[in-house]
């Protein structure tokens, strides 16, 4: 039995952990941490919870922790990781960081667009960027892994396949996002409460959004060549879930077929990436409170463009889901325990 | 390994039963029964399942159905369960009625509320109404089990404790209850398209909602003396979910310890059905997407009144987790298998 | 034209106050009050009134606003406006206070309920409830009004025709009354972030709720008896409508016919209460941005008692349409100048 | 006094016609048409409408209704107006079409996209392309003006300025647009129901939606260059609401303040076109219920483009308000009339 502690467990996606690794035969949870709740039942805090977690929040003491189990998820804000890793924990326990400190390979890109120092630069290298279907075998080995941002999983996942097979323009690719509240976190902010979010879409951090250089290395990566995009999120009244739209001009001269069979072929061996029929596009709530990411492609005559469209649980895929998946490749488990619970809908 | 047949598996609680059952580990769906999209591939109804249920939905031939499974669930309209079952059905397979078909023990009770013919009178002395809770052991004994609506789930047990000690003025009950939409049923009605129900609460079926009788037989059983009550439901702008505000004069001098004592003491040994803490209310979502009713309750000094409280999710313990429930105890299962996910939020 | 000053501009019930008073022909906005914003523009505050509204928010100094203004509308929290106001003030300007401080003329109810100590108990006997419907003429006298709580308008004009008609018992009331997230405020809560209000429905203040002696006040004046209460007030997934469904035990024998006509009679005069149709439930997406409040009565012949029912919009008829009738009365104009704007929908 | 009939009075567009023109001083609406609920009370179909519309719904004769009235608005599916109307009738009555009839000036584009053959394409020259801001000269001399759609009104205001002053590429811009679910009709079917729509976003007509060809002319002609461009549109949950994300890329060396500028100067004398402060992005909740439509636009250093964005209410801007503004205009009456109602919030 893994031995799990969490970091940030009184978020939503601290929360969805929790609520995944109830179900996971593998993992106990033992540290139940929160800085704002601390000392607080957790059951309290969350009340779905009552009667199913009996334990009472603790702190944030990673030293202390590292001692009591074997895996610690941090999901917490940017900048709290790196500040707390040191070689003597990464030597004692597996990290799964659900933060941005150690996604991106550059320093100075992650401090010009996090505007932080970085706590902890020399440990950037080691960490495995957490892409499960990507970077599977690394994972494996990792001591410490960069779970990927919400954005970047489903902007990639969507992309990829043409970005790997090279037929796709890397400095046409745009990006255009929604995403659902839980994004934003639960801290109490005037533009988060009900009334300001419900019945309304909006477009936010229009070209500096931080997770644009997240996706950037990663599609520079899977294709071999320099990634510029624009990246747009939008802010859509609903909880859970991302959409992907995303364009790109082809380079080659291809057919839809071709392209669909990228896809189908990039995606044949992987659980969790459901290519869609043809003509089906995804809609975040056939995946909503599973791991699934759905995506599909379309061509446009007209214009030589493709449309890559993707869409997942932004707490689960794009957060906590991920994350039990890194956990079960570091661990040497079963990828999928505990992640094949079926969407739930309506 | 049970074989499970469903009969209306295509509405929103069919493909809840769906959902469930494909994460049980001793039943396996074999025929998924549809009027509407007969030969249609099941995940192009609900592409929430798509690489996970392969299967074509078949039609609502019965006889056939008996012969290949072991028990079958009716998640159709009401007045259609009870023309096809029959001795000789009723021999060979085990039946959960999710419809009103055989929940109520007076037939004309039922053809007047329900304004139809009973099929098959002869059948409603065995069924069972399939409360778990209260009728447990008939139901491990039945062939036929009725499963309970979803307000009189919710209703029943937020009084049920109350009821039966005694304590409370039969005929003083007032229900006001409140459900999500999902309960409305997938039929394409002006009424619940979103527009429609988004931005709005209502009252409907005042006075004449059908599940009035249902409430009223159960807690005249409950209780030992004839209740008449007043139920009003409300439709909400959600998915799922139903809760209950009921009220009822005091009887007996008693306090609000001893009342609620009553409470933890009716459903100490019930996994299903939580006591809060006193003075949390319950909220639907706390509930979603899982088996658990929440029940609460406060006594009102100055009205000697008390208000009794219940949240569930409509679709699962108020229809398909329940039915499962009664499969589990009908075929000596564990009754929790399948049913102990955790509550989804947010 | 009259001017206005509004203190508390920059809550909902304040912005609704200036999107009404903009298309107002007799008045203009003279003072946009705001401890939170002052000295910022106040379409920065609500964007919808970019080009609207090119004022900056000016503090809530009441002494300097009474020299400038005709009236003072006070959309602010419990206990603000009895501590600023005086006799001063109060010979200069006309005062509508939209918080409770002078709806209650019991000052010991007031400070038992709302846990404060009054500021001016001197000025409530002065103060006129501003329920228009109810007691116009005294309006059309008073320099200070309390208006209504949103609750109370909705439930008490749902109340009003039986009551005053003497035929139900009024300690057998029961409101059951359900509201859109809006009349939480626009404070920065995590209760009402939009991921914590979606998808779910709950009680709050059972048996607490401080709008509860404002309704029995207000009943007992119209029953001529006693009206003790219950009040449990929830919490729906929407912006705005308040919906009522209240219960009582009628005292006389009287026909379904007779109690409708109760209602049409008292509201035959009434540009804003409309009764509607037999059989028509109130549903509050009909009333959503308009000064109206559906009702309608329904007789339960198996049980003797009246279900009433109303609809209406917590912002407009619950707080800043009705401050606006109370004004108009006040200053002698048409009682629905600038209140004429139907509902809309969807 | 102008007198209007309405075709298609109760559909969603339909009706928030009637909402605008109960509050228009020059016009008051003679004939209520509706297919569906011909012979009944208009406001049993809108019970907002109730005490306010006492009238009964008609059917759709065109012939007599033109004798009655001055102006028709045909808020009906796509082929209907085309077939109703001719000569004789638009010697007698102006008409205001929603449809796409006549929006296209190119018939064989219009039946390629469509589908359905053009029912008198000898009226295609003669109809009006009643974008006000744009046409707005043209729009007072039109006997037969085509109402332009939601989604060109949006997209093409949002980038109407700097295609007019030649600064992108025609052949890069590409349109991510998001709409509420009254832009989907008030038909009764599945996919529209609350549950489908709730919690989800997809994207549809991807490559394929008929909006297409209607924007590309728009911006073709404003241009004067040919615009291919790629549209897709997105259901989102909410009511109300247009929100376009635009991009293109630049082609001259132009300052980020040169491109607001542009903006600013092209809208400068408009009162429902607002250009944001700088870097305030548009937000569908600022607008809903008005007639305004909120642009502003970023450039990306990065990337070389600009990324331009609109909201307006779908049903007024997009619809029942563009209508009576063109109504408005033809009649000779203040642009502005009947529609300077301060936008709903929240």
């Amino acid at each position: 039995m893994i031995k799990v502690g969490i970091i940030g467990s009184t978020g939503y996606a601290g929360q969805e952990l929790v609520r995944i690794l109830l179900g996971h035969k593998e993992a106990e949870i033992k540290w139940y941490g929160s800085r704002t709740y601390a000392d607080m039942p957790y059951a309290s805090v969350f009340q779905n919870m009552f009667q199913l977690v009996p334990d009472i929040c603790k702190g944030e003491d990673m030293e202390k922790l590292c001692e009591e189990v074997d895996v610690i998820f941090t999901a917490t804000p940017q900048g709290l990781c790196s500040t707390l890793v040191n070689e003597d924990i990464l030597s004692k326990v597996k990290i799964i960081d659900l933060s941005a400190d150690f996604r991106i390979k550059d320093v100075d890109t992650y401090e010009k667009w996090y505007g932080i120092k970085h706590g902890s630069p020399q440990f950037i290298k080691e960490a495995v960027y957490g892409l499960c279907e990507i970077n599977r075998e690394d994972v494996k080995k990792a001591r410490l892994v960069a779970n990927p941002g919400c954005y970047p999983t489903c902007s990639f996942l969507s992309i990829y396949p043409l970005a790997k097979a090279g037929v796709i323009d890397m400095k046409s690719v745009i990006i255009d996002a929604k995403s659902g509240t839980s994004g934003a976190g639960r801290g109490a902010k005037t533009a988060n409460l009900y009334c300001e979010v419900n019945e309304s879409i909006k477009a936010y951090g229009v070209t500096t959004h931080r997770h644009t250089p997240e996706i950037e290395e990663q599609l520079s990566y899977a294709s071999g060549e320099e990634a510029i995009i624009n990246f747009t999120p939008h802010l859509v009244p609903m909880n859970r879930g991302i959409l992907v739209t995303a364009y790109a001009s082809l380079t080659k001269d291809i057919s839809a077929e071709e392209i669909r069979q990228i896809y189908v072929d990039a995606y044949k061996e992987e659980t969790f990436v459901r290519v869609l029929d043809e003509g089906i596009c995804p809609e975040t709530r056939w995946v909503e409170g599973s791991n699934y990411v759905d995506v599909n492609v379309k061509k446009d005559e007209r214009t030589g463009r493709v449309i890559m469209m993707g869409a997942m649980d932004n707490l689960v895929k794009g957060a906590a889901g991920q994350a039990v998946q890194n956990m079960n490749l570091m661990f040497g488990l079963k990828e999928t325990e505990g992640l094949l619970m079926p969407p739930v809908f309506p």
